[in-house]
């Protein structure tokens, strides 16, 4: 076992789009836990767009810190699996593999019962950051609680290459909709047709006509729309929406790099017209019922209905330079940095 | 009777605030009904500030009219109680009150069964467009059902002096919420105040410092807000949600007089932080249950929990400048127009 932990800290607060500068590589002591802890030693870190909001440096928070935020010289925080290295608390044994909040570092200490113990056997530990983990159970109750959806609905997935929308569009074509998506390159264009069996999907960086596109790809109207994104394509959706629609508003990706706020059509108007409902979600909301939907996404994945994807940086030094790509929309599949090997700890 | 039947038509489609001079002063012969209908001969008739949307004229809509329009030279649509004049149909008689949409005008043929039958010994007939009809529904279905109220929850009320908002207002102290209203005038200001129990109201045109004002009126946040006028009080109101807020959204009064949509903050993303909901509602959705409801607002009535209070105009021709002074935000109160007294048909 290593006896220094290597870390990233926060150095600046980012302008815009966050540049590798504004992170830092830290050096500490392995820490120790106190009874009801354990150490732990990071397998795979998740990398989550969600997190440039907490780091600052927007102009119109007039130099404050946003709620929430990261402060400077912290770890960045971030979901990771781990194996336990000691344990000073019985629901943990040594060996155990666990998934929860452990940040940018190869080893933390943290207290057991805010960990998740997986069940190595089922599949890849790493897919408890993303198809059995966070991601999957977001685009399980978001699709499927928050949006009700139906069989035979027409379901819009934005971001659709990331690793929640991925699942969306396969969990909202195992309900039987009709899923078109819309992502960022033509390449994931290509991959989301033949690997993921979308109806449709469109490069938003390839036309402006938003509205024109999604009347194309969606004949029949907008029943759900799953959004990750935001900005001037959400504008357009809700646009296209048909009575008694669906908005199930996940993550807003368009907007943590921003500057400045950005204007947009107001179109709540439209929500009358269409009795259409809009609703923002977090999944932590639904914890309590996180084991039944944890047991339906893996008969999912068990049987191939599911299929899920990664995107894997190497090693801890390389995890700021793949957040700002993450940022930047080049990652394919649930972006995760590996940090060690299963069972070297 | 009379043998001539006064209407009001639409001349020209109005360029922002509509002008005397887009209506026109119709006269024809009284229609006969067939078998099924009646003639009706109209008392009052509701003024709506959603017409104006039907009137067209927008830049935006490349003069094309928009869905729903209202055809130049066709009598404007409205809501009306009436008598019935002369009865082809079983299920009314002469002599019967109805409450139907009858349009800008003095006289009518209707289908019987698109007509409801009022019982005129409950309340004054004309309580049918305003406490006991759409606009009480409206506030009833809106707040309990789309906002699924709770007791001890803030409640802001926009367009609170409206016909809608002030029942929603009364609705929501009867549900044991507190209640805050945001009207147009100072006059408006104290009449919600002393005559209907509002906890706090402030009127949007002596600030615009909405969002300290609404921090100042709702310290403990808001919880739902029923929405009738949209832009940037709307704006303002969402920045103010508490977590797990729901938004009814009625109607957007200041927005159908706009030649060019406004544009305004992206807030989708303070939907995920909040968990918070926003629906846009029609109240035919709830036809149904129109009868419970009514039996429960006349209730309140009778106990005078419900105060209404109409704003009244006088015959046909004033019409047109009643429904600007509606647009201008001029009525206290139920806007109506009276045709003629109750029997003298």
């Amino acid at each position: 076992m290593a006896t220094v932990n290597r870390q990233i800290t926060l150095a600046s607060r980012p302008v815009g789009l966050p540049k590798v500068s504004d992170f830092q590589l830290a050096y500490s002591s392995l820490p120790a836990p106190s009874p009801g802890e354990v150490l732990v030693r990071s397998v795979y870190l998740s990398l989550d767009p969600q997190l440039r909001e907490r780091l600052g440096g927007k102009e119109t928070e007039e130099n404050s810190e946003p709620a929430g935020a990261v402060a400077l010289g912290e770890v960045l925080p971030s979901d990771a699996v781990a194996y336990v290295v000691r344990s000073e608390d019985p629901a943990l044994r040594e060996g155990d593999a666990v998934e929860g909040m452990l940040g940018w570092q190869e080893y933390a200490v943290a207290p057991a019962r805010e960990l998740r113990k997986i069940d190595a056997s089922l599949a890849p530990i790493s897919t408890a950051l993303g198809v059995l983990g966070l991601p999957g159970l977001t685009a399980y109750f978001g699709l499927l609680e928050v949006a009700a959806l139906q069989p035979g609905e027409t379901v819009l997935v934005s971001g659709a290459a990331g690793a929640v929308g991925m699942l969306a569009g396969q969990i909202a074509k195992i309900a039987g909709c009709r899923v078109v998506g819309v992502v960022g390159s033509d390449s994931n264009v290509r991959w989301l047709m033949t690997e993921l069996g979308f109806d449709a999907v469109f490069n938003y960086k390839a036309t402006r006509d938003y509205p024109g596109k999604l009347e194309q790809l969606c004949p029949e109207g907008i029943d759900v729309f799953f959004d990750n994104v935001g900005g001037p394509v959400s504008d357009a959706a809700i646009c296209c929406i048909n009575e008694r629609a669906r908005i199930a508003v996940c993550a807003q990706d368009s907007q943590y790099n921003l500057e400045e706020p950005q204007l947009g059509p107001r179109w709540l108007g439209h929500l009358i017209a269409k009795q259409a409902r809009v609703e923002g979600f977090r999944v932590a909301s639904f914890a309590a019922r996180f084991p039944q939907a944890l047991e339906q996404l893996t008969r999912w994945l068990k049987t191939g209905q599911l299929k899920y994807f990664e995107d894997v940086a190497q090693g801890i030094e390389a995890t700021p330079q793949a957040f700002i790509g993450l940022l930047q929309g080049k990652m394919q599949g649930k972006p995760l940095v590996q940090l060690a090997t299963g069972g070297t700890y």
